[in-house]
Order: structure tokens, then C-alpha cells, then sequence
């Protein structure tokens, strides 16, 4: 058995649904799992569609033909076709924290997620000795003012010559440059540590300290050229006081930002997130 | 323009859905809103479904009997379809807490709820100047060990002279009759001070307390045979601590149960609950 | 029995604990609740204490002269010392918004709130009959940018002729002048509907659904002349989607907002709000 | 400069907080936090307070033996000093599941437990890797209905030789003999992966399930000879819904029980602890 996941979105009209779900029929999938949705705003039409597919002869690319030429053309469709057979892969960017990083790693090895890491990436080597003992590549790319350019190459050549799908920034502490971002648009995944729009840019347990909130958060977002403006994918946030120094929050902090980082990967791999607008749709 | 709302549950099985929409797309629907979902347990099939219709000659009745014959028979679906040309009819029995009563009314107030009062039932008189306030009929029925079958005759009368579709107990102290049940089955929403199934039966909050449980919440549910066992519709949780003494709980209870009460009722009325082996599908 | 309550803060320097629970219990006071709090980089301590006295003889005006002159001054303390026997007076300032008035009047009707309500001043006539069904009086004062002036001296006129404690404004539309605010320094309370910082100024509704945040939220504040940056009191939060519309945030932050600035004016009440730097402790 | 913390609960009577604060005082410590509760069911008083000593001379020793010959036994206390310059060992009890050890692992070696770990055990080998990558002793002590007697005396031998002061159950899935509970009282922690006391016992997340409940928990609480009724230190929740299969449940779990399990083990370890009538008053 086969099972193809289809993200859909266009202009809003008349009987898609239909037509999908027909087609998907005519082609002998089954279909488990639909949901769709209606920026009526935008006048978008957004639709996520899971269908198992028993028949030996089923070829998922012989299928995306057919959905482009008969469909997709005709709706003025963007979408996205994912077989099952095959795992994203993930590479890590991190610096000098360790709680992603062991979070993300945890999980991993526990079978959580369902990606592979076929490198971790590291302007610092402090971290080493983690990815050693999870046994993953580790590769030390320094960035300084005068190294950016050289190392965002270096980034760039692993990142291509291991099919690398998509990238998670585990509290990595360096901007991405605009070329990455653009060979990647919708695929790098940051975490910040504040519950945004509220305390962009750094030191935010700080500006939360200073402004004197009741409630913490964190962000998983993408990343767009403006700095943690991009599209967000998950948010958490947990209560603290006057009792809390900033050291607290940072503490706190910690463990919103493992989950939602967690819960943006797990999303993003399991094809559940759309984007648009600068928004994400996520069918969860 | 007329809206309806298709809910279907039936045993799993290939094409259900693109036989559905398509049997909308045919009597010239537009679906706006689609959700499934499947129940691998007992493999049963559930959809929620609204679709709008411009055509001035459409009739929900004539769609109605032909959804009957041509799909539901076939597939051996339990169904209901709604218009939206008609408002829900609520019945509210009440004893002497006030903070249910003074939530919804203000909401039925203020037209954030899509459904009609005819008249509140008590048992006590203590808050008919409430209902007076909000000019809402109020109706003093008084139940004790002797008059309790005299009394459940007279609600029946009331629910039914004026075409009650479903009945909120907003923390109504009184044990509703399997005679009442059974006539308004999965249409009696309760709001039980607790977090079920933790705490079943009277007096939840001191029990809490005993307990000492860092968390206390509330569950709104249909009501069933057996005692705050029916199918859950909604909870809330809110923390508490050792400062807390058993009147904290219960003040800090009320604005759980007023919340939780208030999302079921709306997810009620907007025909978003699906009951299937004591349990609830929610669309939302 | 009298009961007292003290609030101190001064510069944090050693043994003003021993110092103060001395003092009270040299008074033959009863401690039956302490709780403080050392902002460790203003260096600034800070103190709540409740204190039984059984004594008939008992004076607050008496322990108020002595605790200045024995203990506040060698300490250059600011405190405040609140006897249980009187309850303070707010006033509610509203406009066209039903949803706050309409929780803070049910708890204040059910006994839930340690206060007094001597009016209601809206700057529109719409919310009269829920003031008349509450029998609490209202006064209508339009505001213009003509009138604004007038309608501030009418303001100030009921509000100390009727010797209010402090101001709610329970999504009053109007901005507050700072002649008015430096009257009631701390002792006005705003609900802002977004989680602040994020969303400050009008519309955050509407911000935060074109931002396409994960969580919406309110906070209650005391007014400074700043808008939307005094004092936090209380922040609550709600999980929201990609399905939710502008107007379905509206919705969801009508029950937060309820809450929220219920919290704030049952802290404010009980005495448990201390301000300093902008930034609120609260014991709680 | 020397740092204590002092617990103490005893009979409720005047004067307690003065007097305790007076003595502190005359033996030059600078109270830094004080925080007390009163059980007035139980007409049970609790103390938490921290004194810094800066005198080079301070002997915590000859503090305790005063304090208890000039105060505790007055009052009647129960009552713990400790001293900051020892920090408490944890022996970490697991089994086949992995998720709570990697996360108190990571964020053991991250610097954020104030404890040391000389040991692990575990009933199986599986995990046995994770230890030695963080290079924790492992000791696999198998158990089974004939060698269950003997396991115990090697965990006991183990515990002693180490002095450790507490352990914690990080899914460990064996019953603690009552042997063992009586040697460490209140000192075992455990995580129960429900919120208790709804789904006692084996297997909570299938029941959870199978009860249709809209929201799970998990619950750290200290081990009695009752199974899973001892004095709950903390709680957490997580929204779940028809959507999600046993095994979501399962593994939005995980998230819970590693949080609310390192939230105990923190609050343990910086003595924020006491336990009386089962239940727990938590200063934090």
C-alpha cells in the first residue's frame, strides 16, 4: 500500500471539493483523511487530502501527472504531491544552547520523529561531544565578519549534496542570509524565544523582564528576510511572576522552546502546514 | 440564500466522501465547510458538511428525502440535516447558583448565542428577579421526594407545548429522570463542577481539596443514565495551590464552568457535536 | 476582631522582617499572612502583611501613627496600611461594549466582589438598561472633541463627591487625560484586548489575525499616561487558528477579557498589588 | 557567606513568625525569602524561609541545635534545615521508556539541576546506552516475581552506600515495596501519566481515551503504600481531541510527564517541598 498526502490552495470556487475528491476516486485511492479551509478574506481556498492507494501498479509520479494536467492546470492550482516512502531530511543548525538540541535528539532516537538528520551544523564547538554521542555528523562552520560569505557556502554545498529538504534552527545564533533563505523558502524553521509579535529581536527574557508580563512565550515561525517576522507555525506560553528573575524566565523559556520547536517539526514533516500570506493553514 | 448542514456517521468505507460531494455538487451546492473523521477503533465513518444554495427553488425537505433515498439508505448512514433558517430552542432549569444563569443570559443578551430562551425552569424562586431582568419566562417548579413525577410532568409539558430542542442544566441540583432522558437524548447539556471522570458525584470542589490536586476543572457533558458518565463535550482546567481553601476553589470553579458550559452550548447550536459510543466528535 | 493589612516597600537592607513582625506583634497583632519579595537588581524589598487584633481597644487610625513613627520613617518606607472595615468604592466606566458589565455586575450581584459600586459613567446612553436592571445608577456623559473638557470636570466631580477608590474602565473608549490619571495614580484599571506588548493601540483583534499569531490574549493594566504600557496586573491567553475569523477572535477574547479584568479588580480589592518601575508585584 | 534554609510546620498558634524571625535575626542571618501558609482546616501552620550568613564563624550544626533546643521544641515543630553546600543526590529508577530520562539528563548535564546523580537503575538493559553516553553509572538490577526480595536488597545496598536522599521514578514499571517507601519517605517521586486521581493504575492513556476526555494530564507525586495516592507536588495538561489516537495521546504525554516530573524534581531539591495529611504545600 501507497499513501500520498496533496496540499492544495487557489482562488475560492465552486465544487473543488468535488472535483478533488472525484478524481482522487477515479485513480482508486481511498481517502482517509480530508480537511480544507477558506481565507474568506483572501477568497483562498486551501485543501489537505491523505489517500491510500492498494493497487501494485499505483506510481505516485504517474498520479502527480495526471492531477497537474487534469486538475491543477485548470483550477490555477499550487500544490504539493508527498509520498509516504519518503522520510524529509533535516539538517540541524545550532551554536552554543543545548536544550533543543538534546530535545530534538531525544526525540529523535525515541522514533518520534518521522525525519532524518544527516548532519548537524555548528558555528561553535562547544556542542560536539552531544552529536558524537547520538552519533550524528557534526560539522564546525565558524561565522565572523569576514567568514560569512565563505561559510554560508560551505552550508550551502552540504545542505545540496545531501538532499537536505528542510532546515531547523535549534537556537542557532547567526542571521541567515537572504540567499539561503531564498533556496529554502518556507523550510527553515527558527524558534524564538519570545511570544511573538511581542519582544522581536535579542535578549527577549530580558525585555519581558523589563516590561514586567505575566505570561512568557515562544514562537516557531520561518524564516523571511524580516527578522522573525516570517509565517508562524506553533506558539506556547507559560505563567510567570514577580517572583521570577530573568535567570527564571530564560529557565522557564527553555521548555516552551523545546515543544514548539518539536511541534513545528513535527508539523512541518508530517505535511500539515500551508503557507500563505505570511500565514500558515495548519490541518492538524 | 439557504445554508444547511449535513452530519453523517456510518460504518468506514471507500468513496463515501467523494459520494457525498458530489451529491451536493449535483443539487447545485456550493460546500463551504467539509471535516471527516474516522474512528479506526470501530471503524466508523463521521462528516460535517455545510453547503450554501442560490437557486430560489431549492427546498431543504425535497433535499432532505433525496439525500435519503439516493445516499443515506445505501451506505447505511445516520444522518441529520439542518437549515439554517431555524433557531435552535434552548430550555435553561436552574436552582441558586446564579453565575451560569447570569453568563448565558448576558450572551443571549448580546447575540453572541445563534439559538432562542423560551422560558427557564427552577426549582427554587431565588433567582426569578434574574430572569425577570432579562424578561425571560420564568417558570417555579418545585421538586421534592413527593412531587418529583408530578414535577418531571409539568417540565414535559412546558419542553413540549413549546417545541424545546434542547435543554441546558446550568447547574441544576436536581437528578434528571431516565423518563426526561430518554425523550431528550444527547439534548440535555450539564455542566459538572469537576474534572471528569476525576471526582464523579456531589461536592467535586471539596474533594479537590482533599486531594490536593494542583489543577481543578469542569466538564460539560450529555447528560446519560449514568451519573456525569455521559459524552464529554467540553473541560477546562485552571491551577490552584495549597493557598487555596475550598471557597477559593469553588469562586475560581465558576469561571470554569461558566466558559465550559458556554462552548458547549455554542458547539451544540452550531451543530458541531457528533455522539458515537459515549463519546464526542467535535467539528470546530 | 479587626483586621488589617500592610503593604511596604522601601530599600532592601537586613532584618526588616524581624523588624516588622515585631512591631505587630509588640501591638499584640496576630500575623495570619506574610509574603515578600526582593527585586534583587532595583534592590528594592517588598512587603504584604495581615495581622489579627482582638483587642477591643484596637485602633488602625492609632497603629497607622505609631507604625509611621516608630518603623516607616527610620526605614524611608512607602507603605499602606488598609483596614478590613471599609470597602472600597469603584466606578465603572463603560461605552458600548456589554460583555464586561455584564460579568463584573453578575459577581458583584452574587457577593463574589469586596467592593462597593456607587455609578456607572458611559459616554454612550446603549448600556443603560443593564445598569437600570442592576440598579446601579448611571450617568451618561457624551464626550466630543468639543466636550472633552467638560465631560472630564463632570467625571472628576462624581468621582470625588462620591469619594471613589479607584476606576474601572470596562472597555471605555475614550482615552483618559492625564489630569484625571495623575488623581488616581494606580488606581485606574484598564482591559487592553491583546496580550501585551504585542498589538498596543486600536484594533489588536485585527492585527493579530493579519500577524496570524497561534494565541491571542487580554491584559488588565493600571493607566499611565503612556497608552497601553502601565503596570500589568493580569494577562490570560487562548489558542486560536488558521479557521478562526476576525470575528471569531473578537469572540474568544470577549471571555478572556471577562476574566482578566475580573482578576485584576479582585487584586486590586483584596490589596494584593504592589507598584514599582512600572512593573506590578503581586501577592497573591 | 553561608546559605540556609529553614522548613518548619507545627500547631498554629500567635507569635510563631516573629519569634522564628527575632531568632534568626540575633544570630546575624539576613532573612532573603520568607513565605508561610495556614492550613486552617487543620489549624496547621507552614514556614519556608531562606537566611543568608555571612559571619565566617556561622556553623549550620550549631544553628540546628539551637534552633531546636531554643525554638523547635517550644512550638512543638517539625522542622528541616538545610545548608546550601550540599547538594542532594537523586538515584533515577527506569525501565524500557526513555523520553523522562533523556530530558532529566539533558538538562542535567545543561547545569539546570541543583543535585548530583551517582547511579542509575533499571530492570532492563535497554537504556543502558543513554547512561553511558551521559557516563551516569548504570546498575541493572532485573526483577521478577522470585528475585524481586533480592532486587530490592541490591537497590537498598546501592542507595545506602551512596547516601542517597531521594529517587525518582522516571517510569519505572515496578511497584516500590513498602520496605523501601518506609526507608525514603516522601523522598520517592513518581510520574503517573494521567491527570490523578482520574485513571488510577495501569494503562491511564487507554482509558483516557476510551472516556472521550477532552483533556489529558500527567501528575509527579511522592510514592505511599497507596498505588498512585500519594501527596501530589505538581500537574499538568494538554488539550487533546477526537483526532487523536491512543498513541497521540501517548506521545503528547511524553511532553507532560517530562515536564511535570523535572518540575517536581526542582521543586524538591531546592526544598520548596512539605508534605502533611497527604498533600502538599508547594513555596515557590
Amino acid at each position: 500500500m501507497q499513501k500520498i498526502t496533496i496540499l492544495i490552495h487557489c482562488k475560492d470556487r465552486p465544487n473543488i471539493i468535488a472535483t478533488v475528491t472525484n478524481f482522487v476516486a477515479e485513480k482508486q485511492g481511498n481517502i482517509v483523511y480530508i480537511d480544507q479551509h477558506v481565507d474568506r478574506e483572501q477568497n483562498i481556498f486551501f485543501m489537505r487530502l491523505e489517500s491510500e492507494f492498494v493497487h501494485e501498479t499505483f506510481s505516485a509520479d504517474a498520479f502527480r501527472d495526471a492531477f497537474k494536467n487534469t486538475l491543477a492546470d485548470n483550477f490555477d492550482m499550487k500544490w504539493r504531491i508527498y509520498s509516504s516512502a519518503r522520510k524529509p531530511k533535516m539538517a540541524l543548525f545550532i551554536s552554543k544552547y543545548d536544550h533543543c538540541l538534546y530535545d530534538l535528539l531525544g526525540r529523535y532516537n525515541s522514533g518520534e520523529l518521522n525525519l532524518e538528520i544527516p548532519f548537524i551544523i555548528s558555528n561553535h564547538l562547544d556542542l560536539k561531544p552531544i552529536a558524537d554521542s547520538f552519533k550524528i555528523p557534526f560539522f564546525h562552520i565558524p561565522v565572523t565578519k569576514d567568514t560569512k560569505e565563505l561559510a554560508e557556502q560551505q552550508q550551502l554545498e552540504l545542505l545540496e549534496s545531501h538532499n537536505i529538504d528542510f532546515i531547523v534552527l535549534a537556537r542557532y545564533m547567526q542571521i541567515i542570509s537572504p540567499k539561503l533563505i531564498s533556496k529554502y523558502p518556507n523550510k527553515i524553521i527558527n524558534i524564538h524565544h519570545s511570544f511573538l509579535p511581542a519582544f522581536v529581536g535579542a535578549k527577549p527574557y530580558h525585555s519581558a523582564f523589563k516590561r514586567g508580563v505575566k505570561i512568557i512565550g515562544a514562537t516557531s515561525h520561518y524564516v523571511t528576510e524580516e527578522l522573525d517576522a516570517g509565517p508562524i507555525i506553533d506558539q506556547g506560553v507559560a505563567r510567570v511572576s514577580h517572583t521570577h528573575s530573568i535567570e527564571d524566565l530564560i529557565a522557564k523559556g527553555r521548555d516552551l522552546e523545546k515543544i514548539v520547536l518539536a511541534n513545528a517539526v513535527k508539523l512541518h514533516t508530517n505535511r500539515k502546514v500551508m503557507v500563505y500570506n505570511n500565514k500558515t493553514v495548519i490541518f492538524s
